[in-house]
């Protein structure tokens, strides 16, 4: 699994340091037929509404990539997950 | 974006010869505090929902693999979209 061989090396470099709650989403389209209109944007939407179900996302701690090519889309969500309040906000 | 880069490598393999109609899907959580219960296995369903949305996926299509190790749990998902049906079945 070449993909999560990636991930895997990713890690190390992400997590070497600070403990944070990350999400990270891709949808990678490859089209068989070029010229149709993408879903990716709006699926993009709804993804975000499911993930919502499950974590409290802040839309603006969501960046978005989204690059297109000739057969090939791809979309990248990066999610900042704000930690359960137990720290950071000192009286 | 090194995970794009990934992909747009991915991408020479992939589409060299034949061009499928496919959709790859990465979740990847990255966990702040471990020994939470994950909710990753029922994010996929309902990402799986949304996505039957917009196109027409026979769930033994998609091909799943899900990995986890000590701060990181890894959600893959590979759909083979089919055709709109314009060859393939002769009389």
């Amino acid at each position: 699994m070449g993909l999560l061989d990636y991930f895997r090396s990713s890690q190390a470099k992400n997590s070497a340091g600070v403990a944070k709650e990350r999400l990270q989403i891709l949808v990678a389209h490859d089209r068989a037929v070029r010229g149709r209109p993408s879903y990716l944007p709006q699926l993009q939407q709804e993804i975000l509404e499911v993930i919502r179900k499950y974590v409290d996302v802040d839309l603006d701690a969501v960046s978005v990539n989204y690059e297109q090519e000739d057969e090939r889309e791809v979309l990248e969500l990066n999610i900042v997950i704000p930690d359960a309040p137990h720290a950071s906000h000192a009286p």
